[in-house]
């Protein structure tokens, strides 16, 4: 038995007058989601608990059986871990921005006038810096001015403060604290951010920058620290391997991080005009690898924020053809999973803490009465409502493999 | 954004033969509560946790967002706060009874032949008192025998026995604590309770009671020890204000002491006369001063303590008339919740742990099929089965005041 976990990424949402009160799930022409909800076992599932507002990170933590509040420490691992970093636990790990500071040490531009080119050289002048006490900064760009730092080394806390004011015109925050071992990482943060404006100052990109009238991005303000959590790795948790068919480098890093193989598709975009077929018939050559494959799909993620009901429609019957793709190939023996990771409601143009649809499709399913795909015919279905931290041991109790809680 | 939370108290039944199997409020004409079910979700609640029997604290704290587990140490702090004591964070709070001793301290009537009259005066002889260690003793007189003490002072501990024997014809028992601090309260609470006999013994309303032939209320019995909770405020907890306009004294008391506005209703008597329009008119007002109104409507919870059902029909239809004046004056961008604290069926005539009705009404909310308020038309609703707890993500959720977990 194998399990194929299909995210569709921010597909539930609210009902939508444009659509006639329908959500873009109900609207959407679905022939191939409907039959999976009418084979398969169907409710509506709230990634972290009723009503909570989950990113991408905690929903897919909670969907693999992480508990997501005793693992989440804070973004900087996630944000590392997206942009493609090798996070080891213990890890100390920062968002930062490229900022712009004046000779006092006030910030003048938070985002270095959202520079879009030059941080691959600037960021390459930081990474690999030796810190007092052994620590040593990894740090990498990512998008525009956005960065990630990881602080190595031994006993090192998390509970640091922001070297980044969080506002215009205040000069940079000395960090801080609250105990012994994050004392110590804050008198790393604290001299990465002194020799991070040193070495950019005069950076050839930033002679460049100031020389065409632009702000230079003449220092790093890290925040959002935490530490890399101890997740038991996904083989040692379940006992069989997994791999991930995914768009997101968020979602990458994680599964990275839980030891499971990342499949890297090429006509997988992330976006729109991605190739939905490409990432079908990569999760079934994953399957016939693993006993389990993550495969999530952006698109509907990115409709919902751009708060495009049309597109979001169109997005919706992307994940149908999708799982045309994926019913011609589709071993007999596999569990098939459809759910989303949150809600992105195109009325809200964010994640929101509005349940998803789960189904569940495979031998052994006690089929219910639901026969089509969407919020509200789900809500009637044999499954109820679930959380996320519900769904593995559902999966792995028809798999076969779950240990016996008892006698 | 804002939301009206309203709470029915005590409106949940069971099926009532005398109402041919319904529930009061399935046979109660509703066509204002059946339009709020038809436009909104529908589903039933656990204050607490499935059959689990709430008080009208617990339940309350539960629906606002408060773990009662965690906070309610005992009756103590929401006892002295229902008859409007200005209880503090930390402060050690005790329910009290004014009983009858003899000269041995071996208790003759528990209750000082429930005593009427003359508690102010003999409460006044008692408020104030100082007590070694630093310690003050506030006190103060409820209805009938009844009475709340809050002993305020430095490292007080909660965890002590009861001075009340529980039972005539015992002596009045030595408190004591189970650890230092609670030892330090312990030893206060003896010398008020000895210091009690000595006020009271001779007070010119105990001497009045023995010349009538009645058992003089010559002693303090306190029982039932709670340490006043840290709640985080309202506001800080949510990041708006709330208001409540509310009829019952304990309800009042826990909304005051999480820094919510507290509205008086001169017409709303707590009773089967109350005034429903006037408390939706007060509502109304509260909802243009603040983002989060929580009403409650005593009514139907008498009529679960008296075993009446046709008031309970009637009490119901009050809650009907208390909609209809709020959907006239409501302003759209509201959130309505209707739910009950508990339930309180006439069979039982008190509380019990069957689930309540519960239905959110506003901007984007996902409808289901559900156009009837009650009990069983409700069971099938969208929203399933929550407990209290999940009420307030839903809201904040809706309201789009929730902070996002994660990215």
């Amino acid at each position: 038995m194998r399990t194929l976990l299909l995210v569709a990424d921010g597909l539930g949402d609210r009902p939508v007058p444009e659509l006639e009160g329908m959500t873009p799930a109900e609207a959407a022409r679905t022939p191939h989601l409907d039959r999976l909800a009418s084979e398969g076992i169907c409710g509506l599932l709230a990634p972290i608990a009723p009503g909570i507002r989950a990113g991408s990170d905690t929903a897919h933590l909670a969907l693999l059986g992480y508990d997501p509040y005793s693992t989440y420490t804070g973004r900087g691992p996630f944000e590392a871990l997206g942009i493609g970093m090798a996070v080891e636990r213990g890890d100390i790990c920062f968002r930062c921005n490229f900022a712009t500071v004046d000779e006092r040490m006030v910030v003048v531009d938070r985002r270095a006038g959202r520079i879009a080119r030059g941080t691959r050289e600037l960021a390459a002048a930081l990474d690999g810096m030796a810190l007092p006490g052994g620590v040593v900064a990894l740090f990498r760009e990512s998008v525009e001015h956005r960065a990630a730092l990881i602080l190595r080394g031994q006993g090192l806390g998390a509970a640091v403060t922001d070297a980044d004011p969080h506002a215009e015109g205040q000069p940079v925050r000395q960090v801080q604290g609250t105990d012994q071992a994050s004392e110590q990482t804050a008198a790393a943060v604290n001299e990465f951010v002194r020799r991070s404006y040193e070495l950019l100052r005069d950076h050839p990109v930033n002679r460049e920058r100031v020389a065409q009238g632009k702000p230079p991005a003449n220092i790093v303000l890290p925040r959002g620290a935490g530490v890399a959590p101890h997740l038991e790795p996904f083989r040692e948790k379940y006992g069989f391997t997994g791999a991930a068919v995914v768009e997101v480098g968020l979602i990458k890093g994680i599964a990275g991080y839980l030891g499971m193989t990342v499949v890297e598709v090429p006509q997988a975009t992330g976006g729109y005009d991605t190739d939905e077929h490409a990432l079908a018939r990569a999760a079934l050559a994953a399957l016939a690898e693993h006993d389990f494959v993550l495969c999530n799909i952006k698109a509907p993620d990115l409709a919902g924020h751009d708060g495009d009901a049309l597109r979001k429609v169109a997005a919706v019957e992307k994940v149908d053809g999708l799982v045309r793709t994926l019913l011609a190939g589709l071993p007999t023996d596999t569990i098939l999973v459809c759910c989303a990771d949150h809600s992105t409601p195109v009325a809200v143009r964010d994640h929101s803490g509005d349940e998803v649809p789960c189904l569940i499709r495979g031998p052994g399913v006690r089929t219910d009465s639901v026969a089509a795909f969407g919020e509200r015919p789900m809500a009637a279905g044999g499954l109820g409502h679930l959380v996320g931290n519900n769904l593995m041991p559902l999966v792995t109790n028809l798999m076969g493999t779950q240990e016996k809680f008892g006698a």
